[in-house]
């Protein structure tokens, strides 16, 4: 499979195409500081053999804010040190951080624009990147990631809406290009030429007079020019059309262009896929080979595999699917594709964050603050002797399923398999107690279900029983015919 | 071309594969009766040979709006009945009224919202909509269209944001669906079976928690269930992030969702291409044939073309190229792709309409209420002997063009193609004046440019000279690196 091919990244080796991106933890104290519960998080998908970690967003500066990682003095570099060598201990797995430089928030819903910022200011900006980058090296990491995505400093200079009129002027895309070209070269020669600089930003802004596509792909063959490693895309999470709460600071990820940079589960799979395909595209066709990383709702090893095969990405980006399984490519590797816990897009994990609590997964074991070890001796879940007795009732257009607890082995969750008309079974939802009521059915259609067990390492049961059921279709006969001319 | 082929649609043939979908003109007064803007403004698009005209949206009751045009009473149908007169006039293009149900709003900010509504309100909207469609037949249209789309009462029934609990709740899709079968049900008894009933809905409603494809699916496979005779698929237009201007009552296009709805020039071409064909799979693969008509950012007959040759689609609709060019089809019928005038996607028509204006195009000549004739014999553009002196001067970020007035001919606009590299020229932009600023350029990069003039019926002069350019790399050395260590 592709999946399994190292990729070489200016010296440093993936030794397979999956890429963990930047996810907020909120494991960190405000101290800045690497902990054992952040050395954990990141060993968790060393252990799994992701191929790169990217470690969360870590701040080039000291301005305050919740809960969040530093590089913003060399007193941080120790507890990165820590955690490069726990990462190496463990797998061949690479490891950088992503470096951030973000304006104020106020609980008040103000916030600092990018407007707002001075020469001098702007200078600080690229000087805390360059020695942000600097300490990432000397920390041991292999790599960097600038963040120039979502509502951070280098995003809004990049965006439509950049309201500047100096040198960094939003009406040129040369304007908005400007910062991160600076940054880019401060960042270098902090680091060195021989030390992978990846970007990550956005392919489209997704808000009100937002950038899309087309200026996207200048932005990467600019990213390209000034010799970036690697490219990270991503959707939206802007701070323009956040919700601000009360008493909190404004958060970018609680508006639309949150729902698409981290699309729940009714969107469909794969949803930004075409993003990365006409970016690697446009610069491959251009002579550029730097690797893209494709994300969004990829799930299975078939999508991501596919994405890979058909051209339309170097490396495959995921986030919330990793959190879930960080053993998905060893599982896969193993041939045990059939124990991938599949993330169901719940976006537990996103709401968590929002409310600024520490960040897991909804399929976890209940309180675990890690995704659960990889046990396989452990008895797999069973069915009682007597079935599973699943069972699908009809009732208020909807299909109400109930089965029975498994009589053998530790249960995790269930997975919900279902057929339209005498399709192919699919995976639809998991659920962690014995009922599930299924709202999206169509009147008029035959579906088929069945349930699996899982337990903490995915190792699944038997499917249950089958459940047949067709869903009437609806009457919709009212009262105000009767009164009204047949024709006019 | 398949776009010559004609189509069957319940008795209704179209003519061809192009459609004009429902345009807010602002033509009619508040009184809602037809006038001769109106008629000139249909008849234009049955001159130029389209396949079916969707009339703007024409409310099926009474309450209180700016300009609408009405078939909430008998009295309104005369007029209607001129409409289809004039159109049958000239043209076989088949044409049917975007009959609609919207809730109020108040130039507050303030809106009603679906779950003000009681039972008895819901059963008159179920009514109104039978008796209008009824009209509609009566008016002598070939069929009718339920706008089901953006921010009105049908789609907000069928938004995941509908918060009823009765049997219209929310929490199911059957829920959701329910006022449109019921609709649906009430329009058939008033039009007959023999009698084209088309929907207008969402694919995706582009806000924050709103429904996207896969349940799109869902809905279309019930509309075709429901004997809907084709489907014709918008994006967003939601009032849940209008922007609210003082004074004004809340408009649905005025928020990033409006932008989807109506995508801008720096939007890709055809970005809602796979919606349509995501749909139209999907529905065929369940035994479905009902047509399924595409928009979105639609300009070339070569994208069309390609739309229907490789299955996407069954109908071309194209709102805002047919505005400015409402000739688009005959010109291609007769071998004149060249004279068509393309839709630069400036939006100036949407700025009118956001502003209770009347729609116009800004390609169209100065103050003309509709797209001028297209008249061949006059003397086409052509640059004075000296040439056209075309240069282009590069600064500040962007390139600067600038070039001489035709000799001869009326000009209406300009065209500016240009060419990345050494690929191939584009139309990029289309202007009134002799002067154009390229601010989406990149350094490090060549482009060349040539411009054309063009008169009211698009017919073009020859290229001018090419001005070839080099925009440099820009130079990102900043003032901060001498105090700083060369590397960390």
């Amino acid at each position: 499979m592709r999946l399994f091919e190292p990729l070489a990244i200016n010296g440093m080796t993936m030794p397979n195409r999956v890429l963990v991106p930047a996810m907020v933890t909120r494991l960190s104290g405000e101290d800045g500081y690497v902990n054992q519960d952040v050395i954990d998080r990141y060993v968790r998908y060393a252990v799994g053999g992701v191929g790169l970690i990217v470690v969360e967003a870590t701040a080039v500066h000291s301005t305050k804010s919740g809960p969040l990682l530093r590089l913003s003095e060399d007193r941080f570099i120790d507890g990165h040190a820590r955690l490069v060598r726990a990462v190496r201990a463990v797998s061949d797995s690479k490891i950088v951080p992503q470096i951030i430089h973000f304006t104020k928030v106020a609980r008040s819903g103000w916030r600092q624009t990018i407007e707002m910022l001075d020469a001098g200011d702007i200078n600080r900006v690229i000087e805390d990147f360059g020695l942000a980058a600097g300490r990432a090296r000397a920390a041991g990491y292999d790599g960097v990631e600038l963040h120039s995505a979502h509502a951070y400093t280098l995003s809004s200079f990049l965006s439509r809406l950049n309201k500047r009129r100096d040198e960094y002027t939003g009406r040129t895309l040369e304007g908005r290009l400007r910062l991160l070209g600076k940054v880019m070269r401060r960042v270098r020669l902090a680091v060195g030429e021989n030390f992978p600089v990846g970007v990550r930003f956005l392919s489209e802004e997704a808000i009100k007079n937002g950038y899309a596509l087309p200026e996207a792909k200048l932005m990467a063959r600019r990213m390209a020019q000034l010799g970036v490693d690697y490219l990270s895309l991503s959707v939206g999470g802007k701070f323009e059309d956040a919700i601000h709460r009360t008493g909190q600071p404004l958060y970018p990820y609680t508006g639309y262009s949150g729902d698409k940079c981290m699309p729940g589960d009714w969107y469909p799979a794969l949803p930004h896929a075409d993003h990365a395909a006409t970016v690697k595209h446009y610069l491959n066709g251009k002579g550029f080979d730097v690797p893209v990383v494709s994300v969004g709702k990829i799930s299975t090893p078939q999508e991501a595999e596919r994405l890979l095969v058909e051209g339309k990405a170097d490396i495959i980006g995921m986030a919330r699917q990793l959190l879930t399984d960080p053993d998905w490519l060893r599982k896969l590797e193993q041939g045990r594709d059939d124990d991938i816990v599949l993330c169901i897009y719940c976006n537990v994990c996103k709401q968590l964050d929002e409310n600024f609590k520490k960040v897991t997964c909804f399929l976890w074991p209940k309180g675990a603050l890690q995704a659960p070890a990889d046990e396989t001796n452990a008895e797999r879940p069973a069915w009682p002797t007597e079935g599973a007795g699943l069972e699908a009732l009809v009732g208020d257009g909807q299909i109400t399923l109930s089965w029975r607890r498994p009589a053998g082995g530790s249960v995790s969750g269930y997975d919900i398999y279902r057929a339209e008309d005498d399709g192919t079974a699919t995976c639809v939802e998991a659920v962690k107690s014995t009922k599930y009521a299924d709202r999206l059915v169509l009147g008029g259609l035959r579906y088929m279900y069945y349930v699996r067990a899982f337990d903490h390492s995915g190792r699944a049961s038997p499917p249950s029983n089958l459940a047949h059921v067709a869903m009437p279709m609806p009457d919709f006969a009212g009262t105000t015919e009767t009164t009204v001319p047949r024709q006019l």
